[in-house]
């Protein structure tokens, strides 16, 4: 005799997701300001901007993820990191732009819907809307049994953000001897991990709980350590001096991104010795036997977000590392690799 | 001797990536009308939205993705499908709310880039888009060995709109007696495919390339027929006669989502009579032995999109079928099905 066939049979629990989404509706509505609207219809989040203030107001919206940084997850503290790299990956992607960010959205996919660990990847997400001044304003949690194992997880996320048309960076402003100003990043953040296992892990054969001079924490604990969230001191900078180009140092490196925020004909120059570059790169270098060039077309090497800015405002800058100078014809130098 | 480290080498191929983001610009910019506006920055999407026509405007926004219907693809047209999937699940999820779809991004993760598969899911996106009328304004394709195989791929989709809030639908003015309005499904849609799966091709043993009577094509073919998309339709009934709630017919299946849209003391009487129900549900409960309440709370039953409609006003609707009437009492009555 066989069973009738249901939902939960075929391995999808409807009762589980639906006590998933009560459990972590106080911790989504945290992220809610007065904008939020709420309504009885459950089908999308509603937010009312704050357009009246804008002359032309824009939408700015990015969508990203997190990469194979989700392989080195096993504990909550480690999700909910994940959350917050989600968060910062699309939020600062609105920021070169100038844009405001105004709304988040997550996207999980797992093989079994295991409520504590979600639920901490939802922590961090919140928490890191709140920094950056956004709401939470939906998600979807979706159980696919057969195409995950049960310890996998998916992340993606959709941010959108709000820019003034006339207040919009223009980089055919920029001139040679223009300001690089930079902020530090806190380690890899959420790039480059595929090259990074390969090298740490299995060319290295390092395990995540070892503990190496130069590192302040565990191997495992130094990699994991969240994207940092660079709305304040962008939207900062933005409202006292301006910039005329940024860039958020994500896929392709300090080279690639740098270089993408450029006109052609114009480059930019960072002195290396101008900032303190975490220990994590040199080390991937030497273990993975990574050229110059591909760590830093691969990694962000220490500065997370890159502004350009009118050379003779600097001095009312605050936060913010002074790190190069835009030079003639393009390329990017970095002392120790270029392109 | 061993060879230095590369992002290639650890299984990421920029080379590939940017070709493939070359190769779809065209069809990218297929969905673009004056609103997106070009920046040199290419961290984010922006888009003039048509605010100055709406007193309030309110954002909606919302993501999904199209769960394991992935398993059933291989071929080119497949995933084409695939990508009409991603979209119709999102934009869709706007019009209950009144919202018309402004623009969309799609985030797809795969094991290897494999650029006619993928460039396959952004034509789907992209004519999608053209047929909801928003722009596809960004999207991220993320290549993670170690995470995927080669055949894997992982969809996620973001949508936003805009809806005065003056024309925001009030379920709180639905009275017994409101007419059900619906528009017919094109099958199973996006949702229930765990199910489907389970019962057609592990317990009832088909192949995707088999002929059943009932059946228009091969049963591959009928599951894979991509998610209608209904903007046109329900944005024509609001300006028309206008609706009171709405609902799009995904997870939780007709009984959940039409329940979903009512005050908790009205209820709908659905008459299965009213429209003709694609064949495939049928064989699903036959082969599957799946009960008709947990049919009803897992597939749509034919029926796509629901609203709710002043009685005396369906005179003037074209192209809805009117399947049924809000009652006294909570509930969804389905004459096979209730909950």
């Amino acid at each position: 005799v066989t069973e009738p066939l249901s939902y939960e049979a075929a391995g999808v629990d409807a009762a589980a997701a639906e006590r998933f989404v009560e459990a972590i509706g106080p911790i989504v509505r945290s992220t809610h300001g007065d904008a939020v609207i709420a309504h009885p219809s459950h089908f999308a989040g509603l937010i009312r901007p704050d357009f009246p203030a804008m002359g032309d107001p824009l939408i700015a919206a990015t969508c990203d993820g997190v990469g194979t940084k989700v392989l080195l997850a096993t504990e909550p503290a480690h999700y909910e990191g994940l959350g917050r790299d989600l968060v910062a990956m699309n939020v600062n992607d609105l920021l070169p732009l100038g844009a405001r960010p105004l709304l988040f959205l997550d996207y999980l996919a797992v093989g079994k819907l295991d409520a504590e660990r979600l639920e901490a990847v939802v922590r961090g997400v919140a928490a890191a809307c709140r920094e950056a001044h956004c709401a939470l304003l939906g998600g979807e949690t979706a159980e696919m049994p057969d195409v995950y194992s049960g310890e996998e997880i998916e992340m993606a996320g959709f941010a959108a953000g709000l820019v003034d048309a006339a207040r919009l960076p223009d980089p055919a402003t920029i001139r040679p001897g223009d300001a690089v100003l930079a902020l530090p990043s806190t380690g890899l953040h959420s790039n480059g991990f595929s090259l990074a296992r390969k090298a740490l892990l299995d060319r290295g054969a390092f395990h995540l709980d070892t503990t190496l001079p130069g590192l302040e924490a565990t191997l495992g604990d130094t990699l994991r350590i969240p994207t940092a969230i660079y709305v304040d001191q962008v939207l900062a900078l933005l409202e006292s001096v301006g910039f005329k180009a940024a860039a958020h140092i994500t896929g392709g490196g300090l080279l690639g991104r740098a270089a993408a925020m450029l006109p052609v004909d114009l480059g930019v120059r960072i002195d290396p010795n101008s900032y303190a570059r975490p220990p994590i790169f040199d080390l991937i270098a030497a273990v993975g036997d990574v050229e110059p060039d591909e760590m830093a077309a691969t990694f962000n090497m220490g500065l997370g977000f890159v502004a350009i800015v009118d050379p003779e405002r600097t001095a009312d800058v605050e936060g913010w590392l002074r790190v190069g100078e835009v030079i003639e014809g393009g390329g990017v130098y970095l002392g120790y690799a270029s392109r």
